[in-house]
């Protein structure tokens, strides 16, 4: 605390693409993050991708000193990549895996066996409960044809209910990570409409940094240039967000960005730039209300657009589920026709094996195949349907309770 | 309400064992449930295994006059099963599936494909908050060798965490359901302990109903006689549990079960006893602290014996992945030599191909099929590692805080 019971926080967030084998210079950059994290006076570091248990113990070692507590969070079969380091005691924990996260089977992205979550680490500092979260969202390889966005969209709903469920115990409420959604999408204006958070580079008293706190930027000798030419000045995927929910004030009083290197130096911290704000603590003399009994009409038209676009995602996936069921049916049926051609050429009512043996087995093989990755597919896409259903559901109930409070 | 300020909650919870095309008399029992609830008074009725949702459409046909407000939870491939009907309207929903429940190849058993969850819903009657949970943990299918503990001890573990995070600004917690552990289990004392929920049957003023408070027993037709054996009483593994977290008193008045038979009928509800409750809610003058303050010293040797266990499941889980790993390995050894030989035929280095073609083709398509099912268990059983080296993470975590605070 300063003095007038002000305390001081400074947070620093970044998406560190350590991605083992294929992120350049991975090594050199967690060596630079450490380095530079260890020299400068941050209260809190919020990393994602992080997708190293290795890199995340080298960082270990070298924050130590200046950050004794820490978290790694494990989940999927690459890990969530998500980690938190403090200067104050964690005094708890909490993992929430994601129920949606894309699909196995686009192993080009990935993201399914990441296992995205969102962490959640709880911290007193002198008497003030913070809630801390941390978390990444699906990424949008195209933003024209996004066949993810349902996908995100369910994540950024259970985000949401997460949190709000999880902080009620909370003075304070900050939320930062690689959201992968632009300041205006239908999911972050859930996110933040559905839980009261405000948006650090929106409200901060001073600015420094890339122009509109973009945190992907073509200035960055990281980024693929050809995915950032419809946005010049680059895109703002990376947020801290933040409330305070019971007696006390959040004002961000700075907000800085890294601008294509790190500071002094010649590369990258990551193809992300970083994010690290200031925000100031105060505690009110007249405790507020609730934040959500200030609730905006615009937020009702919010949760109608994200529950459209949930829907459009449940349709395109029973069309996957029937499509994926009737291909593991027909398997079947011509694995049946199969086993009866053979039974019968033993039983002897057919003169001889009327295909050659080679193309028969072949065949069968292919069937088996076929039946089995079919069937497996229906399942996945059963999953997906019944998840979405349940988001849309949600979505529909909140509508209502909003519409009742309106 | 009822006079001097003591709100009288009566409780239902059951294990409708509704499993489609293999739970005998289904659809008759389901009418039964429905009709028996709704002419009794309950306020509350927390259901597992209703796994079709029509017959949870059903349920709600049946009792929408009675039941009001319902929810029905979507999870995983078949569904969690899980639902509530209450008298009193839902404010909110929550689901958190487990990261870890059983292995999809274990097809006899089937847990996995159940998605097995927790479900919290929020009501508020007579302006007191209830935090209600109701939730099916895996099941246990050999008490001597029982595979699944570790699988069990993480459900418990992340049901008691989402419990005390969730429940913070709650006034009584109530958790109904099948823990499928028995009352002396190291999973209910975690469990219990972590979270300070009481029992309602070592509490109630009045108990009525098999001996024990048994709910699974000899005594009804559609039980496992066999698996009963060693149990001639039969088997606890079915709760309503309770706590008071702020300036409120909760006192179990009575519980009752079903005794093999549903009251008054030939057949039973489920192969599973209900479990009734009649709670009385009293506000207290003086508010008493959380109920983690007073930590007894059982709980370290419960949280170490529980770590033990989780142990004992990640070096299985190891020894798993390496298994499947090398077999993989292998699998991708002889199709690359096959591909060699292949290759060296046709390109003339062997006078002929030395191998017939059938069985060389066979050879092959067995190979693709290790390969591909060995990559699959690989990719399976590091997650279960990275999920149960968290968990174990997270109970080495408690323990040093509850030595610290002892």
């Amino acid at each position: 605390m300063e003095g007038d019971d002000t305390l001081q926080l400074r947070v620093f967030d970044l998406n560190c693409w350590a991605i083992r084998y294929l992120s350049k210079r991975r090594q050199e950059r967690i060596q630079l993050i450490g380095d530079t994290l260890r020299h400068q006076g941050f209260d809190l570091v919020l990393l994602q991708e992080v997708w190293s248990e290795q890199d995340y113990s080298d960082l270990k070692a070298r924050l130590g000193s200046s950050y004794p507590f820490s978290h790694y969070f494990r989940s999927g079969v690459i890990g969530s990549g998500l980690c938190v380091f403090s200067r104050f005691p964690i005094l708890d924990t909490l993992l929430y895996q994601y129920s949606l996260n894309g699909y196995p089977y686009m192993l080009q992205h990935g993201d399914w066996f990441c296992g995205k979550s969102v962490g959640l680490v709880i911290i007193k500092i002198s008497g003030i409960i913070f809630n801390v979260y941390v978390t990444h969202l699906h990424a949008e390889y195209s933003r024209e044809k996004d066949a993810y966005l349902p996908h995100r969209l369910v994540q950024a709903w259970e985000l949401a209910q997460f949190i709000r469920h999880t902080s009620k115990a909370a003075d304070v409420v900050l939320l930062g990570g690689d959201l992968n959604m632009h300041p205006e999408d239908v999911g972050i204006r859930l996110l933040r409409g559905w839980t009261g958070l405000q948006d650090a580079f929106t409200e901060a008293t001073r600015f420094e940094g890339c122009e509109d706190g973009c945190t992907l930027v073509p200035n960055n000798c990281f980024t693929v240039k050809s995915e950032l030419l419809p946005f010049p000045l680059g895109i703002r995927i990376d947020y801290i967000l933040y409330k305070a929910v019971s007696s006390f004030t959040v004002k961000c009083e700075e907000l800085k960005t890294t601008t294509g290197t790190a500071p002094g130096m010649d590369i990258p911290f990551s193809d992300h730039e970083a994010v690290m704000a200031t925000l100031h603590v105060r505690r009110q003399e007249q405790a507020v209300g609730a934040s959500l009994g200030t609730i905006e009409p615009a937020l009702v038209d919010v949760v109608t657009e994200a529950r459209t676009e949930v829907g459009v995602g449940l349709r395109a996936a029973q069309r996957q589920r029937y499509s994926t069921g009737r291909l593991a049916v027909l398997a079947l049926l011509l694995l049946l026709l199969q086993a009866a051609g053979a039974l019968g050429t033993l039983a002897g009512l057919a003169a001889e094996q009327p295909f050659p043996k080679l193309s028969f087995s072949l065949l069968a093989f292919l069937a088996i195949g076929v039946l089995l990755l079919a069937t497996g597919l229906h399942l996945f896409h059963t999953m997906e349907v019944k998840m979405l259903q349940g988001t849309e559901e949600q979505l529909r109930m909140a509508l209502r309770a909003l519409q009742e409070r309106l």
